[in-house]
């Protein structure tokens, strides 16, 4: 089962690494019903048979999915798979999250220190 | 700027798209402190040179830090960039939840059908 998802997480995230594949899938997430390939590869300044490709790495990783209606295939976004490499990333969410509590007590701190208009403790010093 | 964020997203997802990587990151994950390079490659039954040629592209990739301390290279989790994936993923994070959320609507509407142990509607009908 393991094995398996590591498998999965590897073609999801060599899928994503792509620019060109990065760009369909924003594509497909724009438009709520799904593509036929030449509406998809419409925009982009890049071959017909090289979008088939990328479509090709991208259904191989789950992250799209294709249906066929009579002669045209239509293409749609299948998020599933990217909720599985978001829960990866999620793991190593608490650190990010840490670092901005530390970053956000350390500015409350510095406010709070801050609040006279001179530094208190070495004027108290001069003082004495 | 969005072209350099892209760069950065192709190395983020090419780096985590291989499973001995994100070993070591999850290694680098368990332990808060940074570990050298041995003390990182110990539990991997990869040689040091292949775990150094991942750490390269971990580094290449924004996703660790070294510091050098004396002779002894730390490595430690540099998890901002991993923040940057998440991101990116989280603009598709609407089409799961919309799809739990319609899916939860399913359940609810159909254990609400089904409350009663024979159908109301008619059965009040008949009371009528």
């Amino acid at each position: 089962m393991v094995k398996y998802q590591e498998a999965d997480l590897n073609d999801i995230f060599a899928a994503l690494a792509d620019p060109t594949r990065r760009a369909l899938l924003a594509r497909l997430e724009q438009d709520e019903d799904a593509l036929s390939v030449s509406e998809l590869a419409e925009p982009f300044d890049v071959s017909l048979p090289a979008v088939m490709k990328h479509l090709k790495v991208l259904s191989g990783a789950g992250l799209i999915a294709r249906q066929k209606t009579g002669r045209t295939v239509r293409i749609r976004l299948q998020p599933e798979k990217m909720a599985h490499a978001m829960e990866w990333l999620k793991r190593y969410e608490r650190f990010w999250t840490d670092r901005l509590d530390r970053l956000a007590a350390f500015v409350e701190n510095a406010a709070q220190n801050e609040t006279p208009t001179h530094p208190a403790a070495p004027q108290d010093q001069e003082d004495q």
